[in-house]
């Protein structure tokens, strides 16, 4: 297995520096470190310093750590959102993200559109909506919103709130933080980490939402709630005991990725993207789910195999190439392609190439 | 800092076998690994298997991965407490097991003994107890219930469920089963292993109880409500993506413990815990914080060490032995020893024997 590159979209292949910082880490005592440690607070801070660069984060936001995104999901339900939220569901993940504010007894709203597709000018958002979640890449189908769109949402509406779920496809995108609200991630995806560790970045009319909800007397949560994540956040800490290693190899590979620079890891995931759309497009027994392009994603690149699925996963497999299922029911119909910073244009290439001489 | 000895009760040091299973999980790709893969799926039976062979847990009874012990106060509140939860308030943890109750709007109750004191057989239950919820070990003060009294607990209400934090003392403590309904401790103390994962054991009770919640439409949460962790329990799954390499740290030494056999552990534990408390009673510096026999914790040992604390600290350090701080307002005043599996004897015995030679 360890030969071979792995496309699942997530829990994904690891950075190739990963393996090193995590060795360095255990020399230097990191996996038993106090988390109410003087060195914890420097890591923390080195860890969201660096994702400030990188994702151009500017003053007014905050960063904290999660277990996951899946939990973000939960918080913003309960930190944002008094009675009402609108959700844009086009696939699986923004459709649990939806489900997650029913179960929290919200008035979750929503507007669908079928998998593969995105959404048109024409959404409207009622009149009552507190809070627009919607998901940039779509990990199920390899649907990704235009940027410019998501923030053409907080145009319309700038009273609401917009939480962009950005997991599967930071460090990718160049979000403009004077149109979003709250952006969060998981580290096992783009930035090619060990799974375990959600990133939830806030600003300050999030904060002040959370306030007015406790002062409602409404329930935001205990350990969790925006407010106690934000009094530890301003000290370099967590609430509660968080997951130290990986806040650490989060920093370091944010350090790696700074050193390559933002601009030169966007330019190759839209390299590496189009190569393989290419290749999609011309091979006769594939072709991308994605039809419309403004909607490809660079970064889930999603194919159509239909009856050939099996083969050619086992015929990429035995290059060395392992293509992710497809999600759900189109697990015998589709295969998947992770196409992050952690994939090399080499890798990319191959796989190309490997396509090129598939015959079914 | 790594050829020191961490007796900080948690995170603590590593039990010494972490660091080698961590090298082979990166050698088997277990950090990328799929959370729906059939090999996720075998490591997580392996360790709940082990730890139902470990801590003697008969069938009837669940175990299920969080992030953190702080989160299963959280996810106790939610799914097992309608209106009323009652709690043994005896230091810093306890106390906020309690808060968090309050946090989420339940009528949590409480009775207090002050800190380094147990609870008499006087505790009188409120009539509308739903929820006992009691800490094993008060990692703050060194006070340790006796486990039998605990059972008492369950013995005096068993309509009620009872709820027992144990984070810093398994695996020593030996409850009966059939006397605990909840059960949990996080990894980063007993377990040796890095921070980042929390495991909660419940029986068929609390997942009738959660189900009845939920019948009532009161709001259980969501991707870790009951209901849904024991849905991807039964599949050795777990609701989102988690900590895939906590847990399989887990599974490998909770391998290691089961070889070592858990009645050795139980032994070696005792005879740690007596040879220190026997040197804090002899050194005229230093005395036992906790008096009281029967409340002595055997896995978190406190010494009073009033206005010498800072020398008693820098002269165990200058022999590579790093006592923990005293936890909050006793910070100036008093050392913390953790006295698990991952200390040996011999770390022990250098201990005893450094105090034997101090002068302060």
């Amino acid at each position: 297995m360890k030969h071979h590159v792995n496309f699942t979209p997530g829990p994904s292949q690891l950075y190739f520096t990963v393996a090193d910082h995590a060795r360095q880490a255990f020399k230097e005592g990191i996996p038993s470190l106090s988390h109410r440690s003087k060195r914890f607070e420097q890591i923390s801070k080195e860890t969201t310093d660096g994702l400030r660069e990188l994702l151009a984060i500017p003053a007014g936001f905050h960063i904290f750590f999660t277990a996951s995104a899946t939990e973000i999901w939960e918080r913003i339900f309960q930190n944002l959102v008094e009675v009402t939220s609108f959700h844009l569901v086009n696939g699986s993940f923004s459709k649990r993200f939806h489900e997650i504010g029913i179960q929290l007894k919200k008035n979750a709203k929503k507007t669908e559109a079928l998998a593969g597709q995105g959404f048109g000018n024409e959404v409207a958002l009622p009149d009552d909506t507190e809070l627009i979640a919607v998901t940039h890449n779509e990990t199920s189908t390899g649907v990704s919103l235009p940027v410019e769109w998501i923030h053409h949402l907080k145009e319309k509406k700038p009273e609401a709130l917009l939480a962009v779920d950005a997991v599967s496809s930071l460090p990718y995108p160049a979000f403009d933080f004077k149109l979003v609200d709250s952006l969060f991630f998981s580290v096992q995806k783009g930035f090619g980490l060990p799974a375990g560790l959600g990133v939830w970045i806030i600003n300050d009319r999030c904060v002040a939402k959370a306030e007015a909800l406790a002062a409602k007397n409404v329930s935001i949560g205990s350990y969790h709630n925006i407010p106690t994540l934000l009094s530890h956040a301003k000290k370099n800490q967590t609430p509660e005991t968080p997951n130290v290693l990986a806040i650490y190899l989060l920093s370091k590979v944010v350090a790696d990725f700074l050193r390559r620079g933002v601009e030169s890891l966007r330019k190759e995931t839209e390299y590496k993207a189009a190569i393989l759309y290419q290749a999609l497009e011309k091979n006769s027994w594939t072709s991308p789910f994605v039809k419309e392009k403004q909607f490809q994603s660079k970064t889930v690149i999603v194919a159509d195999c239909q009856e050939n699925t099996e083969k050619i996963s086992a015929f990429l497999s035995s290059r060395g190439l392992d293509a992710g299922d497809g999600y759900g029911s189109s697990k015998k119909t589709q295969l998947r392609f992770a196409n992050f910073p952690a994939h090399s244009k080499e890798q990319y290439e191959l796989l190309v190439d490997s396509l090129g001489e598939l015959k079914v």
